[in-house]
């Protein structure tokens, strides 16, 4: 019987996939490898190659320039390193002591990029693919699986009838949520632009930061919906009709104007609170957004005036929302009707940090509350992460 | 406002990712093309590479020779084409006319398997991870998203007390399941060795293929229950305390007695007909799986004896199963009791073929009633998914 079994592996893995010698006694590679004082080895067999890099976001950055249409910025782009070429055409480098965090790295051979082969863990990012590491501690603790409760994350579809379609949303409901008979407050989390449904859980870590948080007493129970912000696009890339197609930051959902979704959002409202135990109140309800959709939380919760007691703006694209001029009327309503928090969170190196400043000193003129956290580095999801972390221990009070 | 957000789109994507040239101007390559003739075109940027070839499950198998311990085995492997090189280093190749089908690819440049850096569909199999494309039509219809109502797929943790620990188990609801008052049948679902939860569906596109057939009116709306057979592994590699490890077919879950994961499928029912509004009757319950899952669906529907109305064994590993003194028992048993279907698929090709026909003439000879469907191929998702096309329709009838 075991005989047997060995047959079933070895033939199994032969058929169903490619380059499955790692398995047979060929490579055992093991990369990236997470020493114990928390340097990394990074490790790629190539033979043949005359150059092996390493790029990832935890090297030193270097200066690149950008040309998008007429504009053209200088800016910081990942740096790279050199591995060196060790026995067996197995080239390897080691890094410095990282930080807790969760990394992204591509490998680039004789000018060619490349996924590392031996990490099975990528994370698509727009149109871009990255494998992906983890460093534990601190922080990035709350990224981890732990041996806590885990809820659940479901991909369902709406109807929207403002949008005239069905739409795909991700849905956490916290451990406990389906054998309780208690309401559950709301966190609407919504992503940049680019994004998707997917974005929130998969580059954000959402369901392993609320299992944890919520497990050590830190947040409130709650459940967290992650809608698709592109108000022409149904679901993310590859969920819809159009099939597998190519990703684009640009065209697409993309260019639709952000109001469409914003008007579209008492959709979402609608089906998470004819669908789910939830305290259907302003008290019950919290909406956040990292750039379009810190834009998006600002236009939205302005425009259901009465409807969110905390609002979280990470990176927010203010100037995107809806600027006509009734937006300042529904802002002063939306300060008059009250609310518990008004969360704007921002780098001090993003390139929206001085629009943030601009719309801080336009709330000031308005005697509208808030609260300002201003962290270091830009417009990056390591900061997302953070200010969720950050956000939702604050919620539902 | 429209430059404010080309701005933001401009910095997200070159903070947040790499290798983003395609989407400024760069690189603007499609690949694969899906051509109207279902010939499919595939494009590499390689200005420096000496060879690039392509190996698919499309093209043509070669032979080739696996040593595994002591066993060795000649076997069909997927062969590899040469792409030519042409204007600006960029390489192509286009294939003959392809059946509609889910197939898997990757590049070999100068001997070194790349994904497709243009595609960003990539599946796990086990430990590595290939870019996939569909062709469409024919039974390959099923696969593709469609303009259907979607069921709802979630990724939930249960309890289960006979292996002491929580699992994740991934389950599809059928459109229309939330808002219904209705009691729906249950089929099981399970997957082979080196697979886990994910596997049925991301290779195996189960929800597209139960969205299809229940638009369709060919099945029974039902619940879909994907487990997790290995059973020392809480789920799917990423999903646990042990973070991102490297997967491996061997050592890990696989080792341990099937007929441990057996046992505890009770766990599994009760959760399921606990949690949900199921049809908690034999009539109500089908369980089916391939290769070890297969195995795992002897076992089981014998084992819990007057359980299952509905048995699917796809290139089943009967062999792996508990052949204790009581197998032969617990098979009389389950055939006193009765049920509708027991439906065994396996392709002629398939190494388990010869021990499917063995299995079926012990059936034979206990008269033990079963129904046999013999395609071509081996062991193979291309079999499975079919497989999984034909067995739904006639469940719950």
């Amino acid at each position: 019987m075991k005989k047997l079994f060995l047959l079933i592996v070895a033939i199994t893995v032969s058929l169903t996939s490619f380059g499955q010698q790692a398995l047979f006694g060929g490579q055992t590679i093991n990369s990236p490898e997470i020493n114990p004082d928390n340097t990394v080895t990074f490790r790629f067999s190539a033979p043949k190659a005359i150059s092996v890099k390493l790029t990832g976001d935890f090297l030193p950055t270097t200066k690149s320039t950008i040309k998008f249409g007429e504009m053209e910025m200088t800016m910081d782009a990942p740096g790279t390193v050199d591995l060196v070429e060790g026995e067996n055409g197995i080239w390897e480098y080691t890094s410095g002591v990282l930080a807790p965090e969760l990394y992204s790295y591509n490998f680039i051979v004789d000018g060619l990029t490349v996924k590392d082969p031996n990490n099975v863990y990528l994370i698509r990012d727009v149109a871009s693919v990255t494998n992906v590491f983890l460093i534990s501690g601190g922080t990035a603790d709350l990224y981890r699986v732990q041996d806590v409760p885990h809820g659940t994350v479901a991909r369902r579809w709406y109807d929207s009838p403002t949008l005239n379609m069905k739409r795909r949303v991700t849905i956490y409901t916290p451990a406990g949520y389906e054998t309780s008979k208690e309401k559950y407050p709301v966190l609407y989390l919504l992503h940049g632009a680019g994004g998707d449904e997917e974005a929130w859980i998969a580059l954000g870590r959402t369901s392993q930061i609320l299992d944890n948080l919520i497990a050590q007493g830190k947040a409130k129970p709650m459940i967290v919906v992650m809608t698709n912000g592109n108000a022409d696009q149904q679901a993310a890339p590859g969920e819809t009709v159009e099939g597998f197609y190519k990703p684009a930051m640009m065209g697409g959902g993309n260019t639709t104007p952000v109001a469409s979704f914003e008007a579209s959002f008492k959709d979402v409202i609608k089906f998470v609170e004819s669908n789910y135990r939830v305290i259907n109140k302003k008290e019950g309800r919290a909406i956040a957004g990292l750039s379009m959709g810190g834009g998006h939380t600002y236009g939205i919760s302005k425009l259901y005036e009465n409807t969110f007691d905390y609002m979280g703006l990470f990176s927010a694209a203010v100037g995107m929302g809806d600027n006509s001029g009734d937006a300042d009327k529904q802002l002063a309503t939306q300060r008059d009707n009250g609310f518990k928090l008004y969360w704007i969170a921002c780098g001090n190196s993003d390139f929206l940090y001085q629009s943030n400043l601009d719309y801080m000193k336009k709330l000031d003129g308005m005697k509208f509350p808030y609260t300002f956290c201003e962290s270091d580095g830009g417009h990056i999801w390591r900061n997302w992460r953070i200010y969720l972390t950050e956000f939702v221990p604050m919620l539902f009070k």
